[in-house]
């Protein structure tokens, strides 16, 4: 077992997703939640093996290295400010979108591209070291990259060089992602959430979520 | 030489690149801006052939079944207006992308998804048939797509299912593209606009904008 523990904030399917898998590989994981008696946490620590549990965001946010947000975006801000001061010096692996459901489906952002929310939370939590990713595909190929064929990528994002090479080798290892591009700093995250709006499309033009974009880039000699 | 005319509005590097290879491939094709004497517009149809000359953007959208509209984004709608009710009935190729650059680099989007300019085209111009597509790859890629390695996908999106079977037989016979994808109607141009935010990211990171996405899908049995 890794001496490294992981927070995950968040109790629904990413967050399920995301925890189990690192309760899977051994991991200690913690699944927070608004509550410390939380139902769906608890009845997920129950049967994810000994080194799972839930607690209350701040609580877990606290114990945890490493701590992953797994909500939806009109909750994330929310939810990272009950985690709060307990967020200082950790990666923050920023996993939301900044969907806008309030006029129905399909639906849009919050954004127009001169903000995200990654850039959001790390205004707000200035001493978290916040990495966006993971956003760009569904909670099934999060963790199992290979149920899509070809070697898709996936993105990293981020300000601290170190917290990002740290998501990376979680991506690499524990969810098994070969090829991930890291675009830059934080405000890079504007692409990765905008690029949800086409994600949508493909969707419904698949009939599947179960899919992921590959890039493709010219060799130059 | 095929009985169809082509119309390119926009004199830059995208209506150039799509001008001369409609050209190339021995199409008439007209290339339309604003004044019928357009220095770039007259040395491009002097330089590309019998079949390639040049007009304003009414003549060539008057004289034209599919028209390209290859401008910047803040100036897609104007142009369009320009053309008028010339294109009543005419395949309308939008490649234009809402690119808002008047904070600097890198841009933002005109929309958070609740509209695109694909639909604000349609909108002023009920009777043209509107199909966004190429404006998610360079102009070189455009028409040229081995030039990224792989098999990269192109999209298309429109209300018109013929007008897209015709861009798809462009997109195919004149410019190389094998797999292109249909998104379904004009709201889902919203997914490949937005796109564009991710796509500056792409550039920046790997230091070349000749690069472009392949869609990978799990395959159901």
């Amino acid at each position: 077992m890794s001496e490294t523990t992981y927070a995950v904030l968040g109790t629904g399917m990413v967050g399920r997703a995301l925890a189990g898998k690192l309760a899977e590989r051994g991991h200690r994981v913690i699944m927070g939640s608004r509550t410390a008696d939380n139902p769906a946490a608890t009845a997920w620590a129950e049967q994810a093996g000994e080194h799972a549990s839930c607690a209350t965001f701040a609580d877990a946010a606290a114990a945890a290295d490493v701590v992953f947000l797994c909500v939806k975006g009109e909750h994330a801000l929310t939810v990272a400010a009950a985690a709060g001061d307990k967020l200082a010096g950790k990666v923050l692996v920023d996993v939301t979108n900044p969907l806008d459901f309030s006029k129905g489906m399909p639906p849009s952002l919050y954004f127009r591209g001169e903000d995200s929310l990654a850039e959001q939370i790390q205004r707000a939590h200035p001493e978290a070291r916040v990495v966006k990713s993971l956003n760009t595909v569904n909670a099934s190929v999060m963790v199992d990259p290979a149920r899509v064929p070809g070697e898709t990528a996936l993105f990293v994002s981020g300000d601290d060089p170190d917290a990002k090479a740290t998501v990376q080798a979680i991506l690499r290892d524990d969810f098994g992602w070969k090829h991930v591009i890291d675009l830059g700093d934080l405000t890079t995250a504007r692409g990765t959430e905008a690029y949800l709006l086409l994600w949508l499309r493909l969707w419904q033009a698949h009939g599947t979520a179960d899919l992921n974009i590959s890039v493709n880039v010219r060799e130059t000699k």
